[in-house]
């Protein structure tokens, strides 16, 4: 690995870095220390996961951790919520356009079953109009829908709150994906009525990656897909009907979740200053705007994400030259979703800087002066 | 967590513990290092990952690294494996009662699709005999073999070099359990022609929890079981064809799989010392039986595991007795393998010790001394 002293670091959507304070620490204790894993025999004092149920229903403003499964990324949330909701060849699921590859792969896996999938369109940011949202419940009454909470390309937000309300009221269940949003966006699950709501625990709650899962609102039984052991109730053919553990198959990665337990608890003490990000996201998005680059400019509530392209240059030659003359981490392409880069006008994809917490002042003008260069060279 | 000061850890079949040197420290590092995930534009200089497949593709005797998907453990491997073959109503699978609940669940679930599961019962330690799977094959000629390379119960090795010939010879294609058995038993999948081996980092790979996967043959192609975003060849609307990025959907565990690494480079720089471990296993499995328990004896290969029962009490008070009175952690129950009860007649399961390279002499000492004591207790 190469030191990170001078590099600036805007890929958080990807994963976040820095870390939380504590969170490399808090997993290399948990590998120095006895296991713990309770189902498996184990020292049951303490028991991680359960822990971190705790802290990731205050943060999705949920009443019920137990109904919180805990599993190695938001991929394997949503695919536990896609293939385990009951869907049967002629139902209907509504989705969007500028959801991940995580959401549309499981869907085309579907539709080959036989599942007719309406992709609803988003605006020119990537965003749901509740209009037009209404109106594709109302013509196609689905079962489920699956919604972003947020575009991971374009930082956009949607209204989850009325986008469900929306759907409750025309009979469909929510799948919420809240990859983008978890640790960023306040949200009040319960409240909201989502169904389901896929996170990762190596984003904006500033955990370590191998974690994430699916939260399933009490009552709503979903065949589990991955399929496995669950070192109680054994002799049970099927997985045992209890949640959490009808959802996790296998042994967990309880050291990591020793990492994502520090990161919640540190969040908490420690909340983000919004002013602060909001003028960060300002700078960067009218410097890059002023440099001449094409900037994705969505209004309203949004995540530390910025999507631009410098006009006349590739996406990979930027990206290139930010990260190979500036130190600059950044990612470039389609970003794992494809469908919105219509609605965007951004065909080829963009380059993409996300924010975090730590990200100063001083590192976003390196990056607008970078970009500035870059586009007086391509236009003299 | 507890002080492990006096604890004596017997559960390394569940997950190992202390892992490997340099485990704990290099995760860390990895952490509070920038990420270096290839894919999602991180930093390209240093991919743990394929240095992972390496070492991995190294003890498992294979040439082709890139055939070694990685994910969170042995379950998910086995997930893609047994979904992920082109099976069909009516497709034969045969397997043994020997398997474990990440094996038997699954296929369960494919019976329900009107797959035909023949179960071979194992012998009285757990052990598949050739004549008898020979005899299975012959009569209902399956397309898929499914087999524990060593029972997580009894520790008994099964001859997979040769099982696997006999089903290759008729026509089937072989799925070996390998999680119980790499970083233990030398074994050489390429030259065994094992089409596809699940395998985990946590046990005697002395890695942490969070890794694992699923080793695939060059030119068997497995349908993706768990799909997502796979960070390039975005626009693809089933996951890439090549491996392993075919079957490696979501953000991988990056600190996780660093550890990974670290233990792999330890082991390899010091071999365990067969002959000492062939000693405390005589030790454990001697003291025990003069204590007058029922222990599982299997003859030939066997893992560092013994099963065992105090006649006249239960699994679980021997269990909380040894750990509560000794600070002996041990497993009890079915140890997720319900169907090998039968075979070894414990249909209430085992107390069961699992032994690592770090076990001493004096800590099985204490062991047979508590055993003893609450044999000659019940006796009296």
């Amino acid at each position: 690995m190469k030191s990170c002293e001078k590099r600036i670091y805007l890929n958080n959507a990807a994963t976040s870095w820095p870390k939380a304070p504590g969170v490399a620490e808090a997993i290399a204790e948990a590998v120095r220390q006895l296991p713990g894993a309770a189902n498996r025999g184990g020292i049951n004092d303490f028991d991680v996961f359960e822990e971190v149920r705790k802290e990731l229903a205050w943060v999705m403003g949920v009443s019920w951790p137990e109904q919180i499964a805990l599993g190695c990324n938001s991929t394997w949330g949503l695919n536990e919520g896609i293939f385990g909701f009951p869907l049967e060849a002629g139902s209907v699921v509504l989705t969007t356009s500028s959801e991940h590859n995580a959401v549309l792969r499981p869907l085309y896996r579907l539709e080959q079953q036989g599942v007719r999938v309406v992709y609803l369109r988003a605006d020119a940011f990537g965003r749901v109009q509740p209009e037009a949202w209404e109106k594709a419940l109302k013509e196609n009454a689905p079962k489920l829908c699956i919604l972003n909470h947020a575009s991971n390309v374009t930082g956009a937000v949607n209204d989850a709150r009325m986008l469900t309300a929306l759907a409750k009221q025309y009979g469909s269940a929510v799948l919420l994906d809240v990859s983008q949003t978890l640790g960023w966006i306040p949200m009040e699950l319960e409240q909201w009525g989502v169904d389901m709501a896929a996170f990762t625990g190596h984003k904006y709650l500033l955990g370590p990656q191998g974690t994430g899962g699916l939260y399933v609102r009490p009552g709503l039984s979903l065949k589990p897909y991955l399929l496995g052991g669950t070192g109680v109730l054994s002799d049970l053919r099927d997985m045992p009907e209890e949640m959490p553990l009808h959802l996790e198959a296998g042994t967990g990665n309880e050291p990591s979740y020793h990492g994502l337990l520090a990161a919640l608890r540190w969040s908490k003490e420690h909340p983000a200053d919004k002013k602060r990000m909001d003028d960060l996201l300002n700078l960067i998005k009218t410097g890059l705007t002023e440099a001449g680059c094409r900037v994705v400019l969505p209004e309203g509530p949004v995540t530390p994400v910025v999507s631009f392209a410098v006009p006349g240059m590739s996406n990979a030659d930027v990206g290139d030259i930010l990260t190979e003359s500036y130190d600059i981490i950044c990612r470039v392409g389609l970003h794992c979703a494809p469908e919105i880069m219509e609605d965007i006008g951004m065909p080829r994809g963009t380059v993409r800087l996300s924010l975090s917490r730590f990200t100063t002042k001083e590192e976003l003008e390196v990056v607008i002066e970078a970009v500035r260069a870059m586009a007086e060279d391509i236009s003299s």
